[in-house]
């Protein structure tokens, strides 16, 4: 392992932390809240020195490999974390230091899942670093960090697999950085375009913005108790629409910046995503028609926490825990179906259930005629066997760490459905469960180690499960394996 | 396809049944029940003529192929269901056609999930119907005839390999005939030496029989209301160890047979099944301990519960339902594990869990160290390709048939963890769930939709999801694949 250069990309990150850490500083400024402002700058100079003393100098080597890759992403994302819950810490909100990285983690993974019953009493820039670190963990943070440093040449591909959502990651054009550059430069529009729509439509502005952070990173925390419950329903067809918007791969946002529409609307990934939505509409609307008033109120509450699960956000504008139990189980299944890949949204991701569900439909074809041998097709190619065996071994390690949570968190005691979808909502990073941990109740029911076990599948989502396995497993790797 | 081959399939195995109706036939007559002789003769009859009409002549061409086999064995369990509900019906105890379906479907898969309230106003030769189904279909009613009649020749494997459980069957000796003759030997003998146990333990003649044939089959119907809980300790305690003896891989049975105590002993599925019951049960009873009187009882009851559950039977000797959430946890975990392959236990099987662990293992392996190619071993063997694939298809598909499921049935309205519970109870064929179709409950909570539902997941979990999807798609096939 090129321990220097993972050093070395460790301590870059916790310096450009220490710039992150400026957005709520300078909000803290903005607002007067004084204690806040000492709070964050001084949590931005600690990283700015940490990071300083870590990084050293440039190595000569900046070669690194996959493996190495998979790591220096997990440790970044863990360090970025402790140094992200520094400043909650301190603030004094949390006077738990479980509780900060709990928060902070689920900040930056863009779950949205909080310790908090009351976040209305947080001072703004506190919401305000919540809602940032949703849109930095979005797209990605070493990806952000890629875009604007010439970090490890063409190593740094692996940096970007490691990071960024879905079973393969497709390089744009043929450099790195200059992908990194056009992927946050499509976030930055879009979620320009957002803020605009929501200050249009009557969002205050210091709302406007977080949720804009909060729908672009798909992440969920509100400054509202009531999440988007309050907002007029313009705002909630706008959320609506923007949390669909953030959800879909990137590469069909950069195929329509390149002018090939057609090849943008024929993605299939796309294309099933849309289907899933409006069919998952369209059941909910019918099973819950009685709870509301006339199909417009319906269709706009089914169609705001539709959108707000697949894409693994978690806003809501109604309690759903009591709408009936078809519609929950539907939200529950959308759960874990998730956004597409490439995107900023969680979940096992459509293209991979996609994989699986026509892994079903051939491998029936091949037990009726054993002599058709067909390969599965996924956006008009044949799916390569790696990538099958990948998915394949995705979804076992997926269930394992899945089964593995809910059992220990079944120490605190509570009841299945709870902790079933504590597990489910951590691991797919979508913020509310059901039950004790709905949309209007909070994590805060759970044990200290609980809380790290949710953290530890919170990260495990957003990184898709091996950076943090890999870290977990690569001490003890040589006796075994070697 | 071979049609005619497969009707003299299907024909032989209803006039079979025809002989197994005449065992519920001769214990209404022992115990006086006169309606109840002529529906189970009436039957029977109609078995054996409705079996002759299907049958026709031998057909010249014997040869059938793997896609025949899973078609052939779906059907005649469907068949069999049919035929096998008939006498519920009419008996006058199962007024609803569909619940007469769903009770002698969970009795055949060896599921033990019943529909009645209170089992004690049956007639005798009605119970003695529902666990003699379990004794047949627990190692296969196909086998059976396969030890009994040589039917197909070579292609006779194809029908053992789909309807005998677990991801491969290895022929014991070269013929299957002997092969299937071996394993009804070796089942028939273990029966017998629990009806002894039991007999001299003090457990009544009736429940003796009644229950050897459950147990033997990993099923779990009862004779009693309380299940198993009005025994005494030593049936208890004989009960969980058939149970845990008869979800043993019957490859070690074989080998005790054939003096190879060594590698019986060496088996590593076994092994593992038996690490996995101790770990349960240490677990569970530190979790129960204030529940009960003395380390002795507590230790008895945890242990049956998870005999009962991981072999997939389904007795309780208490209600678990009031269990802390841990124990209840590992529960379910366990109803998904299921017991060995090449036993009569239900569920994923210990062999596919074990693989499917290594493959995590493995996989970190060779993202920690490229280079680093090994191949997963299971019993001492590198596991096979085609193995994987196997198991990872099968996954896949057990977790969408689950996950529709669970959609259609919460139609009804019911909670979560009945709904959860009761689909993973009858796919893989354990019997109760929790909440509403705990094992004090039953199924009757459910419309005649989520019953034929979970009627089809109980055979698609017998046959191993597999057979019962080909037969489904089998019809429109030629359409989209030729």
């Amino acid at each position: 392992m090129n321990h220097r250069m993972i050093r070395y990309i460790i301590g870059s990150l916790t310096q450009m932390e220490a710039a992150m850490l400026l957005v709520p500083a300078l909000t803290a400024l903005i607002y007067g809240e004084a204690a806040c402002v000492a709070v964050f700058l001084g949590s931005a100079l600690f990283c700015l020195l940490g990071g300083h003393l870590l990084k050293g100098k440039k190595p000569d080597d900046v070669t690194i490999f996959s493996s190495e890759g998979y790591v220096s992403v997990a440790v970044c994302w863990v360090v970025m974390s402790i140094c992200g819950a520094m400043p909650l810490y301190f603030s004094g909100y949390f006077p738990n230091p479980v509780d900060a990285l709990f928060e902070i983690v689920s900040g930056f993974t863009t779950t949205g899942a909080t310790i908090l019953s009351d976040v209305e009493i947080l001072p703004r820039s506190v919401l305000m670093w919540r809602s940032f670190s949703h849109w930095v963990g979005g797209m990605g943070v070493l990806v952000f960090m890629l875009a604007l440093l010439p970090m490890a040449g063409a190593s740094s591909m692996y940096l970007m697999r490691a990071e960024s959502p879905g079973p393969s990651v497709g390089k744009l054009v043929p450099k790195v950085r200059s992908t990194a550059k056009i992927l946050y430069s499509i976030y930055f529009f879009l979620t320009i375009a957002e803020f605009l729509f929501l200050v249009l439509a009557g969002c205050p502005v210091f709302d406007s913005v977080n949720l804009s952070f909060a729908t672009a990173g798909t992440g969920g925390f509100g400054v509202l108790n009531s999440s988007a419950g309050a907002y007029n329903a313009a705002i909630q067809i706008i959320l609506t629409a923007f949390m669909i918007l953030f959800g879909v791969n990137f590469n069909v946002y950069f195929l329509i910046y390149t002018k090939n529409i057609k090849d943008a609307f024929r993605c299939e990934e796309a294309r099933i995503y849309m289907g899933i939505i409006g069919m998952s509409v369209l059941l909910i609307s019918i099973n819950t028609y009685s709870m509301f008033t006339g199909p417009g109120e319906t269709v706009r509450h089914a169609a705001f926490q539709v959108a707000s699960i697949i894409t693994t956000t978690g806003f809501s504008t109604v309690d759903f825990e009591l709408w009936p139990e078809f519609s929950r189980t539907i939200l529950v299944i959308l759960m874990f179906v998730g956004a597409c890949a490439g995107s900023t949204g969680g979940g096992i991701k459509v293209s991979r259930v996609t994989i699986m569900a026509k892994t079903i439909v051939k491998e029936l074809a091949v037990m009726n005629h054993p002599r058709n041998v067909r390969k599965t097709r996924f956006e008009g190619k044949p799916v390569e066997h790696e990538v099958l065996r990948s998915i394949n071994v995705f979804l076992i390690t997926y269930l394992g760490i899945f089964v593995l949570s809910t059992l220990v968190i079944s120490l605190d005691g509570l009841d299945g459905i709870t902790n079933f979808t504590a597990v489910a909502s951590t691991i797919n990073n979508i913020g509310p469960g059901l039950s004790k941990v709905g949309p209007t109740q909070n994590f805060s029911v759970y044990s200290n180690l609980s809380k790290l076990v949710l953290t530890f599948d919170m990260l495990a989502g957003r990184l898709e499960i091996f950076p943090m396995l890999i870290m977990c497993t690569a001490g003890f790797k040589r006796k075994r394996w070697n």
